[in-house]
């Protein structure tokens, strides 16, 4: 990317004041006035009708919602992704957020056979297998034990998954949307297993969901000892039904499948269990017929949220890029832009935190006055790892997958501000 | 606090697993099957009916609410406490969330005359006054800016304001609940006093809400081109109607009544206003008759929320304490807890983040056995300010006043769980 493409120069002060729509003037500016889309009326120093008279009081929510002006702001779905909605997915709206917390109601959904609606008095948790102790847990045991706070990204494992053969879905929510990041409040596993015991021999944890697919998966003992959780609270409350309350298993940077909701039990093994969700499915079909699998690390990935389809370049002049960044293999180091289909590069801000396998934001300051552009993000992690483009996944991995895409996302702006999902090579 | 009474001993583990109701035993548990609360049929490896059948599809809540089994936890509020629910204050549940992180829907409300319901596209921002270009600023304006996102706790002048003669409410929830903590996405005020310039002589800020109250605050220049933000955005979604959609003020770590709502008008001048909400009101009325004002800094507070009046202890044996902690002058630096009222102190373990003027959670791990307590908390911040005691507060402040009541809570644990919320001398 060229200076003169994306500049945080000095003269975007007065830029703004000038050419993207503010007004410098009096306070009964005439500029403004004269838009047609404005209601003099409403403006200061006049008075709106919301000024005028008392709003609802307090607790009229007792449990708060969003504005009626923002009902657009919803999970969705692609009604032929999949023969049902029960074994389906839904998408995060990530190009209506902003910083790294989603909120819960937005959190995409990704279940096997709907939502299980597991009464928390008849939770149960089982542990068993290579242990000391089988033990089984009621909801009010695993809330008694010490417990930690962690912000994490979860991100599916299809995420991006459409996109193998070629631009799909227009819109990050589509293409991009089966991520989330939460705060988790959770009993690590490594306190749960003290309580057990574990057997010299275990090598291996299979965890099994209560929902009507049973959703299984193995996951290696060291990694269950290292940092995961069996948790029940996303950013302070308790789980939503659909992000699997009361209790869920929190694998972090691992693919969401793994992170299994409606948790019912843990057993420990010496083995991996080679489930259908570990052998037919969750693995890459490579182009020689092969399968990639136990490939549960998310690979860093990044994907500009603004501007993008759904969220058009509204103005010429002064414009922000924003985007999300994670890596499952730790920390985001760096985040960089491209205007012009990955020819040059100019490193982002990453913007507030920036956690151990969580979503960073980053931004980018620019001019746009209607050239078109090819615009891509690319991110580096902690361990060096820089995101592929998909051509160069594809040359590895061939188009028959569809879990495991991280490849660069390319959008095409174009002179009305509309931007469009497409392939550059 | 002795050893004896707060302990994270090693034999914390073999106690948790012989003598907590959690238990050691074979799969198909008979002590388990002998407990009349608990349903064999939904234990596993029997099979529950949530395993039996397809649950709910995606989409079912395009935006999604809290289970069907969490309806009790909400905002409440105290209807003696104020004339009308339109000028009056509902409390975020403290004793039933976790983390730092507080979810948007359970975001404690203060409102002075309801909530402005405002439309975004007719929202307008004035800034004038002592500037060199007077502007007005629509919604889609605000939002071309360069923006941040921090996470803030958000605290009430107000908060604890019935304790000052005595332990008035039962339940964190109404003594402690009108603090939240979320991430906010805004605007510096510096990036946009840039816009407008400011004059030389300028000293002061107005900022006034869009309510029917014409809420109207002075801050200093300085605070606001530190850190504050015109925020638009809490945990990553758009403002809540009742947290001053679309747009509100953020002043970190000052009283909540400064973040003003709905803000439609920012006035700079060269001295403060005194408004009715910075003179009559949000004023300290000491024992003498004088009036201690511009009390803007939130000082270090503490609160146990667990266990708590509304969530008292379930069963003896290993017990986590928990609590939330926050200073407006920066970080915690270290909380202790007490079982005695006062006389021994043990350090609590802070969890997680620990960021700038953002709560932080605290954990002591201690055995409970049915002896009483006083339980407390206090906490100590990066400056060395020590929360003080309520009777150290009085001492100084008198019990006229409702603001900045930042004392040690103590709260009685009696023999059969319950706790109270008490004084000590």
């Amino acid at each position: 990317m060229s200076d003169t493409n994306v500049s945080a120069s000095p003269s975007r002060r007065r830029f703004l004041a000038t050419a993207s729509g503010l007004v410098a003037a009096g306070v009964a500016s005439p500029v403004l006035a004269q838009d047609a889309k404005i209601d003099a009326k409403a403006l200061p120093p006049n008075v709106a009708d919301w000024s005028k008279a008392l709003g609802e009081g307090v607790v009229a929510h007792p449990y708060g919602s969003p504005s009626k002006f923002e009902k657009h702001v919803i999970r969705r779905d692609v009604e032929w992704l999949t023969a049902s909605r029960e074994s389906s997915v839904s998408f995060t709206p990530l190009h209506e957020l902003d910083g790294i917390i989603t909120p819960n109601g937005l959190c995409f959904e990704r279940h096997h056979s709907g939502v299980a609606e597991v009464a928390p008095q008849d939770y149960r948790l089982m542990i068993h297998g290579l242990v000391e102790r089988p033990m089984i847990f009621t909801f009010d045991d695993l809330k008694r034990f010490p417990r930690v706070n962690r912000i994490y990204f979860l991100e599916c494992a299809a995420n991006s998954g459409m996109e193998w053969r070629g631009a799909q879905l227009n819109g990050c929510q589509y293409t991009h949307g089966m991520v989330h990041c939460v705060e988790y409040t959770g009993v690590p596993l490594k306190v749960l297993l003290a309580e057990s015991g574990i057997k010299p021999s275990a090598k291996w944890v299979l965890a099994e969901g209560a929902d009507a697919a049973a959703m299984t998966r193995s996951i290696p003992l060291s990694k269950i000892l290292d940092d995961c959780l069996v948790a029940y609270r996303m950013n302070g409350e308790m789980l939503r039904p659909e992000n699997g309350y009361p209790a869920r298993l929190v694998v972090p940077g691992w693919e969401g499948n793994m992170w299994v909701k409606w948790l019912r039990r843990l057993k420990l093994g010496d083995e991996p269990w080679e489930t259908r969700e570990e052998t037919s499915k969750y693995t890459d079909l490579l182009a020689d017929g092969k399968a990639r699998k136990h490939t549960f690390v998310m690979d860093a990935k990044s994907i500009i949220t603004s501007p993008s389809p759904q969220a058009p370049i509204k103005g010429k002049g002064f414009t922000v890029i924003s985007g999300l960044a994670w890596s499952g293999r730790g920390k985001v180091k760096r985040v960089d832009v491209s205007v012009d289909g990955g020819r040059n590069w100019r490193e982002a801000t990453i913007d507030g935190l920036v956690l151990d396998k969580a979503c960073v934001r980053f931004y980018a300051q620019t001019q746009w006055n209607g050239e078109p552009w090819l615009l891509q993000s690319r991110v580096i992690d902690e361990t060096g790892y820089v995101q592929p483009s998909k051509d160069d996944l594809r040359k590895i991995r061939g188009v028959n997958s569809i879990y495991h895409n991280n490849g660069i996302q390319t959008y095409a702006v174009k002179p009305d501000g509309e931007v469009e999902n497409v392939e550059v090579s």
